[in-house]
């Protein structure tokens, strides 16, 4: 699988905090001899370049992936199927095409609407790692070391893409998994879509009330970690609550259910049930917490 | 109000996270003669005893508070009553007495229950601090540097035990705010409890599911801070969520009824509120934490 990689020419699609950090990453690694950098902000463009994480620039899509033998489009999930629809006509047909978007079943959608037949250097892909920061110029070399990141291969992509893929991304420090597309959203509904939309909701319930400004002002760590993750840009996770609708709105109205619950059972004090509940978090969490710090088990 | 404080002996029952923090604060203020320590566990006491946190172990409440200018009460919520009742015979008559439950109207009403009259030395508090650990090997004497303690006084608290009570806190480095008793129980729902709840939730709902080790093996760093707080010692927590019933439920129903609109948005696809709902929280969020960060506000 480790075959040497190198890549002559990586066209960057979407030059932010992932997108940036993977070339800061793949620098580092010393595997890619130019770099292409691609977006609609001129200006960030123009960072990139003067922070080196970019070698040129190239504002229109068809343009920039011009002999490129690897493309990455790193854009919000709502804007993929205009990049894929620009792009069909002149990808290069050995390049290879990934993404790192949170939810992967509605890219493989915008990808069918593009292409006539899903090319079989196209591998979809999700790094699980980030920050609540956005832009180039959050960006780091080490953010993807000792992360996962999840290929979830189409029945077409084809095993010299996928090869490659996962090269670029062990050579960012990454260890690289596959999985079905499906269960890619379920999974990840659940441990990363949900906990942001609760933050989202939770601050936003208490910024509703008349008393907010008092509110805030009482709340200590234990809040400010909690809602770190409604701090992450809106409209990236605007796109992702719409690309990963059913499994992420089932889980709500479980967790919903399971409040509604709670509720009842705080107000009849049943001492039982909330010491039985808490208990059985408290030692998911710790175990959660050591297999993290034990390092990751084997994929 | 900042009088020179100096406290001939403190009794501290409770001798943990919170209560050692306390005792290491006011060593550093050299502001206490002699230190007694009371608790149900030997091992905590003698820990705390070599830790140079008290100076004396007196496992019977009767016995720990002869003589003792303060007392601080630092055990859980539901072990308040019963050290109430056993001192309430012998706590000398101008004594302070105060306790750091997260809820007031139960420490109060257990109070009620074991003193004839509410004394004028009894002036409930609750330091807004602490972490996920617990145990006097955790605790440290910054813990309060910077940080809120609520007092609550009832309408019985003297002017000068207020006063005492007050400045032990402010020798700890803390900022002393004086609140009704009812509205801290709800402001403390809100940011405090709630967000226990919540946390405790997810994991327990997540660790119920089949695939339980594999969600929690593509859980990332948001996943990590969001559930910290479901690490905390769940008999401290069923006490408080038992302790303020009324608010949190009432919050737990709103906020499930917040998530199953939220569910149906998703679903629906309702563009316009994610973005606004997700635009207003991160507002919120990030004008929080500026607030923070310049300091806390005059009370």
């Amino acid at each position: 699988m480790n075959e040497t990689l190198r890549i002559k020419r990586l066209c960057l699609i979407g030059v932010g905090l992932i997108g940036g950090s993977l070339l800061r990453a793949l620098r580092r690694a010393g595997v890619v001899d130019e770099i292409v950098g691609c977006g609609r902000s001129r200006d960030s463009l123009e960072i990139a370049l003067k922070l080196g994480v970019i070698d040129r620039i190239e504002q229109d899509p068809v343009q920039a992936v011009s002999g490129a033998d690897m493309v990455v489009v790193a854009v919000p999930l709502g804007a993929m199927q205009s990049i894929f629809t620009a792009i069909a006509p002149v990808l290069a047909a050995d390049a290879v095409l990934t993404d790192v978007g949170s939810a992967k079943a509605s890219v493989v959608r915008a990808a069918e609407q593009a292409f006539a037949d899903l090319p079989g250097g196209f591998v979809p892909g999700h790094p699980i790692a980030g920050t609540e920061k956005n832009g180039v110029e959050a960006s780091f070399a080490e953010l993807f070391d000792g992360r996962r990141v999840i290929l979830t291969p189409t029945a077409q992509s084809s095993s010299t893409a996928v090869s490659r893929t996962r090269a670029m991304w062990q050579a960012c420090g990454a260890e690289v998994i596959e999985m079905d597309i499906t269960h890619h959203d379920e999974v990840l509904a659940a441990t990363s879509h949900l906990p942001h939309m609760l933050a989202y909701s939770l601050v936003d319930m208490l910024a509703r009330r008349d008393d907010s400004q008092e509110i805030f002002d009482y709340a200590a760590g234990g809040f400010r970690d909690f809602t770190r993750i409604a701090s992450s840009d809106p409209t990236m996770w605007h796109d992702i609550a719409l690309a990963n609708q059913g499994a992420l709105a089932t889980l709500l109205e479980q967790f919903s259910l399971d409040l509604q619950k709670l509720a009842e059972v705080v107000r009849e004090g049943d001492s039982d049930y909330l010491k039985t509940l808490f208990t059985r978090a408290k030692q998911a969490r710790d175990e959660f917490c050591e297999t993290q710090e034990r390092g990751k088990p084997a994929p």
